[in-house]
């Protein structure tokens, strides 16, 4: 089953859609999946796992999303629908170039956050499911992100506000620096003693990304805004 | 076994202690190790397997590494030992800290480089092996790149080359994106035909990191230098 078969009235994303969709048995082992993985704090869950936890039959599993793979991807959808969806909305509002990538770090972190297993979840499809999810999650995550990234800023060239830079090397470092709160913290708190990622950390490294992509490190003698 | 004890030989990086230890049963079995991760593109090798392609008694492999945590740990901080080992050395040039900064960000990047399956091989050792085998590349890896950090941007502080920056938001965006060209580059070939990393996408992309991180993004009236 393709991910657009599946995710369709996820992708849907408005409040009475969510209301109703809440109730559905595919809803319910979507919400299991979640549960499952935030305590086990891995994606390494079984569909029996998920049956059982969400008081679904098994068979059902199989129906709704065809296989384990088919209900990975659904969670990802929905977890990252907001933030993909509102891509093109971002990209058409009457504001500075610069002011939309500040929303769009904002939210791409923000959405990390909400679902503390995402960076696993798309680790996992990329690198440990069938080639056939990992197109999916290219095709749904990596590829329009990416001519977001590049739309974006070649707007910012033409308003003078950015220099030019290669869309391809800027996804790699955004997207990278975004993840790797999420995916490097556990690592990190086992060298240092860094705490978990609460939400005072996630808003000191949305700021902290934003301006770092925008200004970098250096002090200027122009006194830049950092 | 712990990782300073199996490593002792391999972070004493002098060209003599390296030509002798090249013919060493113990670097056989990690050139094997490394051979089948990169023929395999994947860190799930058997013990089995690298002892028949190294032409080494299996035996041996538990003698000179306890297990294969121990073995991947060893290949690990063979492959990272010049520039982790640097680190002092870096810190201690007389040179500013914006230059130290270029120097780390393109050392750092051309050792993912350098070992193809390194940043997939810290991934594993890290979320899949054992407790205390992440213990062990928190310690040798993160930790004095950590510390390194901290000394690197107070240093910069007080020469007015950098404004304040907490070290380890810095450290998090900074070694995220560096990772990202290595393990997201797959992901991102499938979505957009983008190539594999060659040797001139991994100086653009040093060039670009650098830049992004010392000046950002933006154009300023100041004219700064790119």
């Amino acid at each position: 089953m393709g991910l657009s078969g599946c995710m369709a009235p996820h992708l849907n994303t408005s409040a009475a859609t969510r209301a109703s969709s809440k109730s559905s048995t595919a809803e319910k082992l979507l919400v299991a999946a979640g549960e499952l993985m935030i305590a086990r704090n891995s994606p390494d869950v079984s569909l029996s796992e998920i049956a059982q936890q969400s008081g679904v039959n098994a068979a059902l599993v199989k129906y709704h999303f065809g296989n384990k793979d088919g209900l990975l991807l659904a969670l990802l959808a929905r977890d990252a629908a907001t933030e993909m969806t509102h891509l093109d909305y971002l990209m058409a509002q009457p504001i500075t170039p610069t002011a939309k990538l500040k929303l769009h770090i904002a939210g791409i972190i923000k959405a990390y956050h909400r679902s503390p297993y995402m960076n696993r979840l798309i680790h996992y499809l990329l690198h440990e499911s069938s080639d056939k999810a990992a197109d999916e999650v290219s095709k749904f995550f990596i590829r329009p992100l990416l001519d977001f990234h590049r739309r974006l800023l070649a707007e910012g060239v033409a308003a003078g506000e950015f220099r030019e830079i290669d869309p391809v090397l800027f996804y790699t470092s955004l997207i990278g620096a975004c993840d790797h709160l999420f995916s490097g913290r556990t690592a990190m708190a086992r060298a240092t003693g860094v705490g978990p990622v609460t939400d005072d950390v996630c808003r000191d490294y949305v700021a902290h990304v934003e301006a770092m992509t925008l200004g970098g490190m250096l002090k200027t003698p122009a006194g830049r805004k950092a």
